[in-house]
């Protein structure tokens, strides 16, 4: 299943770079402000194009927003690639998810911003465009590991698989959402102290010690 | 530590009936549509008061926003006072405390919309504005309670106060937040499936069982 597409067929004759250019600028623009505050006049002039132009690429604003929201789900994809959930105990591969998921948020922080923003229920008109989302992509991955390591015997055989699942999400969100945006970078100083917070080994190394005994 | 007041001294001499139309029309607004595409001129026309007597009461759309994130902690903090984290073991401390985190998300739904918006990174602007805010209060909650529980030796001697403290508000924001919004209200039926997801007592029994697991 893929999304529906959020662009213009004009948009894919441009030059890579042009589009690159485009892409950068309206995604710092819409991280940083959030959808609604972020202007589409100004995205055109920060990019050097008009707006004549960025309407022949994108139908609306909207649009061009669940453009770049899919971009940040292509990218999540590619990092999830990397998991390869049939290597290793199922705590080394939640180990490298949690990996994956900390460097994907410090990398492409605006895109857990433009999540974020996406997520609550002013932009859910929004939100339900997508038939896709970072939600589905995940879900199933979960479930599958914790399913096949409950049937290998390496989790505790009464483990609630859905329950786990859910609850192995929500650390990997917590833990985007932590470097997401000022207000939880300020919460997550509040409970762990400047340099633990910032100390990504401790972290997860954390996490794991509190994963390793709910799952066993 | 008490917030700055955000409204004038012309909103403390008004009927409390007339501030109650206030507040049920803004915070229904504000949780809706989102801080940025409210517009206050709507929030005065609903409260049948002239935009003028708005700005009388309150400085900006920033001081009545504000106003209601103050208000959603007052409540917050008054629903915790049901807490008695000295009454019981460690243990049914925290499930009271998901019950009263369930139930306020339940019953101020609303308030749980406004700061999911206010987490957001565009929105850093107002948050940084309160002093004090639902994570002040929680933290110090947490943090005694669990410092106790390892001083009686209901937890295990090697607990990491400070991480557990972080897990435990992990899992009360996504309680919470899974309430929020129609995003994490889809999120946790494709997790937990349509019936289990609105089951309360399941909810929290699951969680519960992670928490015991993880902290003894």
């Amino acid at each position: 299943m893929s999304n529906t597409v959020f662009y213009k067929d004009t948009f894919t004759k441009i030059s890579e770079e042009k589009k690159d250019i485009v892409f950068t600028v309206a995604i710092a623009e819409f991280a940083a402000m959030g959808y609604n505050a972020t202007n589409i006049n100004t995205i055109a002039q920060k990019a050097k194009i008009s707006i004549g132009s960025l309407y022949s690429y994108f139908e609306s604003k909207e649009d061009l927003f669940l453009a770049m929201a899919e971009k940040g789900y292509e990218l999540l994809n590619k990092a999830l690639a990397e998991l390869h959930p049939e290597e290793g105990t199922v705590f080394e591969v939640i180990e490298r998810l949690l990996h994956i998921a900390f460097a994907y948020a410090e990398k492409h922080t605006d895109f857990c911003r433009i999540y974020l923003d996406l997520s609550t229920e002013g932009l859910s008109h929004l939100s339900e465009r997508l038939t896709e989302n970072v939600e589905t992509s995940y879900v199933h991955v979960y479930k599958k590991l914790l399913a096949a390591a409950k049937a290998k015997g390496e989790v505790r055989a009464d483990l609630d698989v859905d329950m786990a699942a859910f609850f192995l999400d929500n650390i990997v969100v917590m833990l985007q959402f932590s470097l997401a945006s000022s207000y939880y970078r300020s919460r997550i100083k509040l409970y762990l102290g400047e340099d633990y917070a910032q100390d990504r080994k401790r972290i997860i190394a954390g996490l794991m010690r509190i994963v390793k005994r709910s799952f066993s």
